[in-house]
């Protein structure tokens, strides 16, 4: 795991939470990774995950785009959501656009998957798979590297499971916390991938989380939901839905904690959830394929509608975007973006403060020291704060730059 | 002008249109352009426009961002739209956001230039300004160079009018045509600035296009709303609406030809109008900043809604961008982009061609020739048609693809 995980000053670590190092699931999950030949480079690409136990319960959220992949729809049409025991994924194909056979193939992998974890029900694995969009998957090299995988499960397998998921991710996205709640301690681990093809609904990406707390299937729903919609749903590395997003939270009660609803636990261990899930985002934003830096926007106003609008607006302009990479204090990119997102509704008295020095007040240019912002800019992790009229609403998005190592990374891609 | 204006395939030049070469505008305008000192770099900042003629005609369109440039409110509000005779431009200084000062200033330049070229009212006078936003004009500048600039108007100034209105454009957008009509023969000339920071609404950049046809103010705003919606509508280089798009068309009679409503030569006047607009569109698209290829999508389907926003998203996805940057038929980008512009509504049954060449048909993927696919998208300009379920409803974009150019532009303007 990343030595320090909680490494930005935009996600505390919550004081009832300690970092773990190195690797190891909750008691009683157990996960591989492997390579079984879809990269070309050779590199682990079929992982699988399971949780002992039957009594297993979960929660996941996937992708809204119209176009969905096999695997999400099979896993949201043929699962039991809320007892997944198994998860198995691929990498370098997405399996998507592929017509039944994708489906018919997507359903083999469950299939598979179920019988080699000996979870035995095909209703409680998930499928996911990630990578180029309409190539038929090579189902020969899945099967094999399904039993190979099974073969491998181990405890320890966070490690291998996490970079089997990967695709163009240029570092690892996993956490191992302990969480301190007042019936005891629990162990939360997650594993992520996602770099590009970033800006979720409301879920995105791989995210798979495990705890040995238990819960109930509608607590599980309900800490993810919230959880993904201020981590997942706030984060912009191009603007682009995937057709693939699924994150899968489980819990095995292998601790013997239990997380009633509305109690102290509960509360506690959505802290904890929220700080992890907002990390892994965060990690993912900073990993926008070829990012240097990360920026956060924050628009506060009178409108929900509106400061969601100009936020995305910001985040997801190629202009305030290439600034953003280029170290470039170039406001006024802020301000036309978020005009655009205001047609129609001129004049707007915008406020635009970047890394606390206001540079617009009510639409006008204030005086301020160019050397020092331009200074400010240079650092990893840069924060605009816009005000629009009005009081009352607030959203923010993390989003990532836009520079040469994307376009390198994107224009060339499937050849 | 252009060696040939009409070079793309997708705006074939009509069969009572011929074009010009050289410099020059219409009998009765006059123009200049000259460097007063805005940009750094010496080039020509500051350009002048003049309809002799007092009973010149006119209409306008301009951008409708939430965010206005000074330039923008003044002619809006000040001008005669009806009867613009005078136009003075700067480029370098965008006069964006920069509160009462900002109106003042372009105020100024609007008074300076009515009495410069003798045009008199100010209401007669429209102002643009392009360039970065956030920063004073430097007025004792602008001054001098309005002073200048109406001691060079000339019948031949096009050429350097069109040159003092660009900022990071790679090339000149200028047209010089002969429209042959049923009652009688006139000339059509236009001015176009644009490479960046362009989608507009139902404007866009700076376009001047002068007549000496004769046609009423209401025939003119006719024209000019219907052709600009066929073309400055329907591009995008970055997604991002301007602060101070303006298009102005201008009429003076002096050919002794009256576009009557309804007539042929109406029909034939907005042929030639449409065509010169659409290529100049084209021309800006090309011209996106650093853009090496030109992609047209055309959707169709039965929802005006879907097809609009499915164009849309597709022209302005970067991953689609980066693939028409690379020569990449990387045709599941273009289904992503889709599904994402349809959010909630999966499975959508998409058809996808490239350069006709169908690759998917209702959602999954079809047997194609990858070798002649991959070869085709190497071209200049590459075609993609989508169709949705459904019939009845089309639209197109033209876009510009993102490459390296884009970024090493972008990332370092202001400074």
């Amino acid at each position: 795991v990343t030595a320090q995980f909680f490494a930005s000053r935009w996600v505390p670590k919550p004081e009832h939470v300690v970092e773990l190092q190195g690797t190891g699931l909750p008691p009683g999950f157990r996960a591989a990774g492997v390579a079984c030949g879809i990269k070309p480079s050779g590199a682990r690409d079929l992982a699988l995950l399971v949780s002992d136990d039957r009594d297993t319960t979960s929660a996941a959220r996937f992708t809204r785009s119209g176009v969905l992949g096999a695997p999400v729809l099979l896993t949201m049409e043929r699962c039991d959501l809320e007892h997944i025991r198994g998860v198995v994924v691929n990498s370098g194909n997405a399996n998507v656009a592929t017509g039944g056979m994708g489906l018919d193939n997507a359903a083999k992998m469950q299939g598979s998957a179920a019988i080699a974890t000996g979870v035995g029900s095909e209703r409680a694995v998930a499928v996911a798979s990630t990578g180029v969009i309409g190539v038929p998957l090579p189902m020969h090299d899945i099967t094999r590297g399904i039993v190979a995988a099974a073969h491998e499960l181990s405890p320890d397998g966070d490690e291998a499971f996490a970079a089997a998921i990967q695709t163009t991710d240029a570092f690892e996205k996993r956490a191992r916390l302990q969480v301190r709640l007042p019936s005891g301690t629990v162990t939360l681990t997650a594993q992520a991938k996602g770099a590009g093809m970033i800006e979720p609904g409301f879920a995105t990406l791989l995210v798979f989380v495990q705890t040995d707390a238990s819960m109930s299937p509608e607590t599980a729903d309900l800490l993810l939901g919230v959880t993904v919609k201020r981590s997942f749903e706030r984060i912009s590395v191009d603007g682009q839905l995937s057709t693939s997003d699924t994150v899968i939270l489980q819990a095995n009660g292998a601790a013997n904690v239990h997380i009633e609803p509305e109690s102290e636990d509960e509360l506690r261990f959505g802290e904890a959830l929220d700080a992890l899930m907002r990390q892994l985002a965060l990690l993912v934003a900073k990993d926008g394929e070829g990012a240097r830096r990360t920026g956060r926007v924050v628009v506060h106003g009178g409108s929900d509608e509106l400061v969601e609008r100009v936020a995305r607006a910001i985040a997801n302009s190629p202009l305030v975007k290439t600034a953003l990479y280029g170290g470039d204090p170039n406001w006024g990119r802020i301000a036309q973006a978020a005009g655009a997102a205001l047609a129609g509704m001129a004049p707007v008295p915008l406020d635009i403060s970047i890394e606390g020095v206001t540079v617009c007040a009510r639409g006008a240019v204030r005086p301020f020291d160019a050397e020092a912002l331009k200074e400010a800019v240079q650092k990893d992790e840069i924060q605009y704060d816009i005000g629009l009229p009005g009081d009352g609403a607030e959203t923010e998005v993390f989003f990532s730059d836009l520079g040469h190592e994307y376009v390198t990374i994107n224009a060339d891609y499937t050849t």
